[in-house]
């Protein structure tokens, strides 16, 4: 008899990315059989807060390694915000070392206030993550984002209303050199929970999941389950792949705006307005917010209506002012020509 | 005194879109003073539901058409899915004639069922206005969707989870010739219905929009509150924001499609599957979309993962069976080709 098909599912998911990181790993040796047996075999963490996602992904690494020849790791992130985290921490640490994993770390981070408590939190843990994986010399970390989380993400980047790269979510991998892999994107936060309890897995629920205090939080307890009662049970789905489309929609737009930006620069690199206007808008406003950003402009505080602004200099000039950008970058047209400079 | 500000609104929004229409309608003639002494003046109908957002737009209509020299009528459907709605229409009409309108139609249709009954009523109507239009010679047919009319279309897409082209919404202007107008698309519902009421207009409230068998009336009364409960009150913003830009985004890659499918075709007119290959994946699923819709796969049946399980032919070749796409349409990968064809 196999195994539950929740657990066979959250194996195949690891499985696949584990063979994508192999296939990755021997292709730069001239010789693939001779750089398996040479290198010692490549080091993928599992990056663990205790609860059901990061467990069952965690379980099912320290199943699928050891048939790859892979070796399997751990990493817990101490976030210091509740009492008696460390605590917490050290029991993730035991749990992991009971599935196999080595080494299993934990590391205490002090998560600031930049950008709210949620982006601070998630800064302070991917530089921890990033620390952990260099010293140890890891391929990857593993995350145990889900298509629930996937669709949150979507969701919290629709309400920004900054276009289809913000829609994008979170990506399969990610990071430099593609250190972070994301293997239960495609599966479902019921999958991994029953994963976890046919396993008989203890997980941890973490309080600020719960907390209407965070937008995440509200989004899965009231907003998500309102729209499916809307929509359909199909929502979470059909969230995870507009994020999927739209980031390879994105991919090409940026492809494009790239390769057109050269084209409406004149000798001494100055932007063409005649040149601009011919563009598609998608393509144009891209080339504007790109020509922005390197003059100055913080791609954080660069908005849809500051570009849509600047791109009326373009496609409705009836003389206007100057339009002051954040960073203190200015747009201007003068002549034919669209400048955009600091001060 | 002014206006009060609600009516300011709904005016300034008729006022922009007659300004585009006078424009369009003197460019086509040589001389635009000796055109618009020698032609009728145009004319320009409101289709009306009698609820606030079209009494609204008949109301602003009515002001604004004699003074830019527009001719302004009126029209409303009789879907006869109601008891007394043919009272109702009539009721319609009377307050439109009130208005000063004229010439005010009031067309009954045969709702069918094909695509399900908000589609099927949606069908019945455009095909009634488009006929009561080219009756008249109306140059153009005002509609009263707002902009929360627009958030709730862009949710209805992202149910459906099939690219970007779905998350563009209603477009501000559509049909043939650009016939419909929708001059309240960045206007929310609420200030409509506070221009009826300082304006004493009555207006009707239809009982479908309160019905929540209805998914839309589900979406608007449950959905869109509880997400922006969660999400802050810019939703609404947001979302008639992201629908302009994926507007934009999928018309850019739309043209990138047809400019790249002449170059992937060899002399004989075959798909080359090498060529395909090279093309940013966003761009080449919008070929092969375009190409099994030319074989007779019928746009409406073909979803993102038949796309993908074509795109699978090129990108992840294993020898496997052809593709049996809807319409008879078969996709199969022959030497070097890709065969999209009915039966």
């Amino acid at each position: 008899m196999g195994p539950h098909p929740a657990v066979a599912a959250i194996r195949l998911a690891v499985r696949r990315v584990l063979h994508d990181l192999l296939t990755e790993h021997r292709a730069p040796g001239a010789h693939p059989r001779a750089s398996t047996h040479e290198t010692p075999p490549p080091l993928v963490l599992v990056a663990c807060s205790g609860g059901a996602d990061s467990m069952a992904l965690a379980s099912a690494l320290a199943f699928e390694a050891p048939k790859l020849g892979v070796r399997a790791g751990g990493v817990t992130i101490d976030h210091g915000l509740q009492p008696g985290s460390d605590l917490r921490a050290a029991e993730v640490v035991l749990r992991l070392r009971e599935l196999g994993l080595d080494p299993v770390d934990s590391v205490t981070v002090s998560v600031g206030r930049a950008g709210g408590p949620e982006a601070a939190a998630r800064d302070a843990r991917y530089a921890a993550l990033d620390t952990t994986a260099e010293h140890h010399g890891a391929a990857a970390v593993l995350l145990g984002h889900t298509r629930d989380d996937q669709a949150e993400t979507v969701l919290l980047g629709l309400a920004r209303g900054s276009g289809i790269r913000s829609l994008s979510g979170m990506a399969a991998v990610s990071g430099a050199d593609g250190r972070y892999r994301r293997p239960f994107l495609e599966l479902d936060r019921q999958t991994a929970r029953k994963a976890c309890m046919v396993q008989s897995l203890p997980v941890w629920d973490d309080p600020h999941n719960a907390d209407p205090s965070y937008t995440r939080s509200r989004l899965r307890h009231e907003g998500l389950p309102a729209l499916e009662k809307a929509l359909g049970k199909g929502v979470v789905e059909a969230l995870a792949r507009t994020a999927r489309l739209s980031r390879d929609d994105a991919d090409a737009l940026d492809t494009w705006a790239t390769q057109a930006e050269a084209t409406v620069r004149d000798a001494d690199g100055h932007l063409e307005c005649a040149r601009l206007y011919a563009l598609p808008p998608a393509v144009r406003r891209r080339v504007l917010r790109r020509a922005a950003i390197a003059a100055g402009a913080p791609a954080g505080s660069l908005f849809a209506r500051h570009i849509e602004e600047v791109d009326r200099l373009i496609t409705g000039w009836r003389g206007q002012r100057a339009i002051n950008l954040p960073g203190k970058v200015v747009a201007r047209r003068q002549g034919g020509r669209l400048v955009i400079r600091q001060g």
